[in-house]
């Protein structure tokens, strides 16, 4: 039988490339995989996100593992080790969700902040069906440079909110609903059909991956932009050998 | 028949609520509705971003239009008036397109921009199936706070530039293609399930939207937060009478 | 080469049946199937209301039809005749369109009400991208039984509405858009999935199906009902032969 | 571990302004969530209708709460206290049902419609395959103002009712039925299309939303229209400063 | 709690209208609902083909009910009491299947047209993919009137016999595969969209409907077609008022 | 560039197996390939039918093969010479239709019978929207041995008709509608969903494809079967070898 | 109860045909299903590869079976006996997966590449979001005449490989994922989208077809082409009679 | 206006790396983008396979282009200079397609292999419903190493083929057909459903990706693999820094 161990190869190189930490996506790892995961980080003193961990596979981890990780049963996330803040942690986030159900969604992007060290305020159950509940919190989501929206159904929160405020907005579809709102799709489609522009989505239910944008976009406010025109050089000459790619 | 000036309601607040200019969105509209529009814009001295305008419904506006719009047949976008630019306009951004085929979409981001006085820097033609067209940017692209990122069939160049770079990616996939990425909805797809962590995504052909997204992250450089807590009142009491909302 | 008179069997006994009157789809019809329709019509002194009926079918009729049809050419319906108002006629309903590329859908309501004698109020371009536009009336809306609501793209208008007002809302898809919103099947699908309670939906387009409904919920008004309990006959017996089906 | 109360706001306002009570649909709602609702509800004396409560969840609930709800568990619905019932109480409503198969939705509009106090009858197991079933009660069903037709498979029921009756048809598809049926989104698409004018559509298995248009729709006997046109005033103009909104 | 025997109500005169016996199709209907079923049934001292019922719901059914079917966990299927064999019962059918994951839907086919007294004969694994299984029994399938075939995956089988047998062929796609063969659509819709003309087919996995099919062919060899033309009427003044209908 | 001539290969020995005649699908063939298919054809003195023969088409074929056809342009079918009846062309077909936009459809049904001699009769524009347009037929309809049902939109007139009648019922859906009725894909889905047993059903628009399982089926009124049971050889030895097949 | 001996057809003459073993696929087969085919089989000295065999079904075998099996409980595929290799079993393929969770696929591809004596080289995790996983072994990757590579979710990988090694690229696309991902349809799609030119793809989680397609290409290696020109015949004259087909 | 030279960057070091010519799809290009890439080859006396070239668009090329051009109207193509033979130029392919209609992207698939100087054979027409077309060929096939099967609508074909033939086949579906057929979808998934073993398949209509599949399976012929073992560095650990990717 093939070795784990052969089927892993981490990427500690991610945060210096991309400011993001390496994250597990355990859904589809068998818990040998895991094994070997968790044992090459702590042969690193590496710490890790890991995400998308169901109850049912937590229970089955080795203990040594399960006692060090940090576990939150609803947004299924773990932290094993601690990360580095941001630089920009001082920046907060804020995340609103329509509706209580689509709370597991909105946490997973709260822990992933969290894990970043970037602090987040959260907003449940204020979907536009009651509308009032949302247009009172107006005012102070003006404040926010980034807002995660997290809706299911027919995900109109995220609209309404984009006529209403400036920053930027990271709509989360959730497969919250049944019929045609079943998986999520119908959220996601009216999402990226928004009439108010400048909304930005992502993947459903993927509350990690708007904590991401969000870690990239914050990112603005403390780098300083060092871009140069792109370069005037022969542009059908590959300057480097294959090897080098 | 009923008149055409009933049936348009501009919203010149637009810009005081979300930092973005009033925009016509001209597909679907008729000659008529734009008639209307303009007018209506001349009198209050406003400016507005034109989209979607094709050159046969260019060649049909009433000549005192055309001849006052800055028009552009390749992004099918014209301003009609000068914006006022945006305090976020010493910041560039990076427009990065797969194939020339893509240059429409990718010309429709860089002329919204433009018109809100956001510059740009553009690269079209480095797909990744020529890997070394895109590599020997890397570094270029790195200093970019946010960079567009347009690409259809299998859209795999955003994912390839996520994993590269630490700004904040707003992928548009774009409707070229034949056969399963006929429309645009493969590389729509591909982009949302990238396992590239942090990218966001916006409709298919969307430049116009993903310019709306850059401008808005870009604020976060210059505005100073204000954010408070969300007040803890009680929120089962709605505090403002309905005729208010 | 068949009749075209053998292919068409209008249905006069329907307003009878249903309090609707016959109307003519005219789209995939030949213009010798139209001359049939309307030689039938006027034989019997029958009004029509026609729809879909697009301009360059309309250029195709013969002149004697042509200059007896009060024709729309935005809404793209027709009438041949004049119908009897419904005894409902002096209840009236509200229109409100997302945008103003929706017109040719709300128009088509208008025109189908008004075929049957039933005033409306039209609200064009109040999306909730700008949601002051909708908000300043909400009151009046509030006063209206039925609200006719129409809208494309992520047709987020009629889920806000729905949390406002407590009247029947008849919600209309559009087709405007592009990318996922193309065809109107995100629009169909947010409306059906929509957070707001008691939506009701048609077809993608069908500007007359959401006055049909409303003439039968104006109906409420005015009728007194009569129901009897079911019977408590044997129902495993067929009463009625198989030929008086 | 986040708390169950920062999730739940519930809309106890919403009576006052749509006419339908606050309801709780549980599906993706964890107990300790629900456990925050009753408990919030209790505080305020507060009635809610309750939906999609599965016999699994509904045994897993606190005591206190399982022996206060009237509960259901053909429809998955349950009553938390009594509400008061609407004015329009004394009309009737329909509901229609093809098969024996779709009586949980069925029952669901039947609960939904008892809990606001409107009284409805009943008919099950009569679809169009054995016509004899339905064309039998066909005069009955002319005598009510508001039908509920409720279908799978084909959904072939509400379009041949919708050319026999005068009355409001809601027609719910089911997601009863394999292959092509499989989660009803043939029904739904069959009713949508329907050759019969003027049928209205909910999504799948939503009899709680078909519910809950019929007494939207009762409302029209009883209220007295108070609509005024719509105001003349600048529309450009936004009255009310952001905040209000 | 509604009563199960309020939703039940069986169709004992389809075999005088259709020549097909009333069938139980037992998927979404509940064991209270299957007693009122039977028992209705005893009490008339009819017979019913049932189809559906799985190992866990026919494990669940009432000892009384139980011990008097002649139940098949292969197909599904059970008898309740005999059928009174058809005239066309001389008349043989084939059933051929691709592979033999494909046997359920076969065997159900085979009850199907049993329950009817019509014998059959069956062919299974006999795929396309080893071609010499099919074409060395191609001969003997030339003599039968009726051919039922069924396959999954690519559902090439149906296609290739089409071209080489003169009977009436009733395909049938199951649900067996995986990836895009998941569910049965690329089976279903390879079928419809045969080379070979002429082939006939009904839902996925629905091998009753295929014999129910034949059953209706097998008619043509004993009945005397008595048909007159359509009359010539005036096709627009109903005969009969509406309650005969 | 290569010659249309290598591009085609007639299927002359189709009827000995089939019984029925070789046909042209015109859509996607060029103007030289159809010149050398009439051509083959002439020189063999066989006989074609021509389907999908679009107007334009036909109008571009050289003049010497344009008066030599049967051309009918509403079904857009073609005979070029004569067929031989077959013996089973003493039995009739019923063909029924919907709408008036399905006649095209319904037309190259009844062309395709003709071609091979079996006379059949129409009813056209009997929609269940007016259920009393069928039923005053039903008595007639009961005595054809197949009818064919052509029906778009939500297709429910097949259903209806499967249970009133005992015949073979080919269902043909229509391309007719907009919206989700676009395609007739809504159309296919609700004839193979349909609670009526026995339909079977053929690729949307196919009245071609109808009228040749009609014809399989009219075979079993005059073949005697002549089938052996299978063969009790041993199935895993082929017994011809690969060449032979 | 029928005989699951009737419903089993080996095709022991496969390899001589194709080049490729027997093989059984065992998802939807009954476990009396696998006793005959094994029972077949031993009877025969045959050998058989196995696939989709999860370790339930596998739990349920009788012990003569199971116990002659070599099982891998990671791709779930067996051995019943020892297969010939194949004269190209000195030529090695490449298997290269995205992810570990893509690692079952992947094991499927080595294990019937190893049934048929072929070796291979294993790449697991080396998804391009960490491109330097996969640039290090580009090198090696381009002396590998067959490459199979493995990805799901946005499959990026296969299309990054495509731009930088000569090589057969067979893509598999993985059900791994979730929201658009799920299911695998936009890995799919993504790779037929490719814009890297000579992709070849096959089903969803097809590790095992991948395997054939590359022993079908290692086969060039090894054999001499003995083609002649396709014949001149008249090629509209069938040579043999249908018996021999 | 933007500059088109700026929009396009060829890669001509393409074969070097792959074994393939660098090909522009011209699809979705302006005719400005065109002049910019045939001046770029011409200073570089670099040869290109032109593909997707519609007659409109051709006719629209500046004429020292279109006259310097190979030309083929019915597979689009055209060759800009002469290419240099491949070393696998001896070894020949057999194209096989189901229907005349087909013709095009067979045609294509030849053309971009004549263009590496690759000979191929054609079989045009030789669909599963008269099988006699396709088996007299099968021993001349069994001789090609390569295969290239080309078929629309249910693409039964390539499935019969692989389970009679052993060498690679690369199955292309066409969007040949109408209803479900359409635009290729139905023969795409039937291919990677097919239940022979082995085959591969490419994009829609992409008979362009099929040959390349093809050069790269031929070149298995002629290279030494000269692969050794993946290294076994710390794989967690970039050899290289960033900037060398």
């Amino acid at each position: 039988m093939p070795s784990a161990q052969q089927e892993v190869e981490l990427d500690f190189d991610r945060r210096r490339r991309t400011g993001l930490d390496e994250t597990i996506f355990t859904q589809g790892k068998s818990l040998s995989q895991l094994d070997s995961i968790f044992e090459t980080a702590r042969l690193r003193g590496a710490s890790l996100l890991v995400t998308r961990l169901a109850p049912e596979k937590f229970a089955g981890l080795e203990p040594r593992w399960a006692t060090s990780l940090d576990y939150c049963p609803i947004s299924n996330t773990a932290f094993f080790g601690a990360s580095t803040p941001l630089d920009t942690a001082h920046a907060d986030v804020a995340i609103v969700a329509g509706g209580s159900s689509d709370a597991p969604v909105a946490r997973e992007a709260e822990r992933t902040l969290a894990f970043s060290g970037v602090p987040s305020h959260m907003l449940i159950d204020v979907g536009v069906a009651g509308l009032w509940r949302l247009t009172r919190h107006v005012e102070t989501l003006r404040g926010f440079a980034v807002v995660i929206a997290v809706a299911g159904m027919d995900a109109a929160l995220p609209t309404v909110l984009g006529g209403l405020i400036p920053g930027l907005i990271v709509a989360v579809p959730t497969s919250v609903g049944y019929g045609v709102a079943t998986g999520g799709h119908t959220a996601l489609n009216a999402l990226l059909a928004s009439c108010a522009p400048g909304l930005t989505v992502v993947n459903i239910d993927n509350g990690y991956g708007a904590a991401c944008a969000a870690i990239r976009a914050l990112r603005i406010r403390t780098c300083e932009p060092v871009y140069r025109p792109f370069s005037s050089c022969d542009s059908n000459q590959p300057e480097h050998s294959l090897v080098s790619i």
